[in-house]
């Protein structure tokens, strides 16, 4: 499993506005092959910032298979908009354990 | 619950011995009031990067009941060291359904 983790800074005082489209993102992008499950949570202390938590089967599914899909350019419709400056995106996954996983 | 995201950038090359230290350190913040969950993650993109996600009953829970204590300066003498920089930790909640949760 592959953890996309994208933090966003939208634009001020749409919060609201940006949540509702994002609820409806959701069921667009949980359409794309490979997608697992995504989490939303709002900072504490930056009231215009969130992450996504996204979880994918492999990092392709994200970075071609949902990144070059239609699906993708309705999610960024919905959501784009909102963005106060590109979206921060990088990729997780768990290191080894201690002994290489042997 | 709240989530506590910190990103981590550690010297280069160390991240064998870092993530070593972290296993014990682990040991160590669950032992806190108010902890739930660690979860750690290694970035993709740049090798000296990880992510800790750590839940915790209450913001307090973390800032005060840990940030204060022994544990605390134990969790940093092990992890610290490996620090490139100060990690940049935030705090995350999950934003109201849209209808307010009534």
């Amino acid at each position: 499993m592959i953890l996309e983790l994208a933090r966003i800074d939208i634009k001020e005082g749409t919060n609201q506005d940006f949540e509702t489209a994002l609820e409806t993102a959701k069921g667009v992008i949980s359409q794309s092959k490979g997608f697992q499950e995504i989490t939303v949570k709002k900072c504490i202390e930056q009231a215009n910032r969130y992450i996504l938590l996204i979880e994918w089967d492999t990092l392709e599914d994200h970075t071609v298979g949902f990144r070059e899909s239609d699906l993708f350019k309705e999610w960024r419709a919905l959501i784009g908009p909102f963005f106060l400056e590109p979206p921060l995106v990088q990729h997780y996954i768990a290191p080894l354990p201690p002994d290489g996983g042997v």
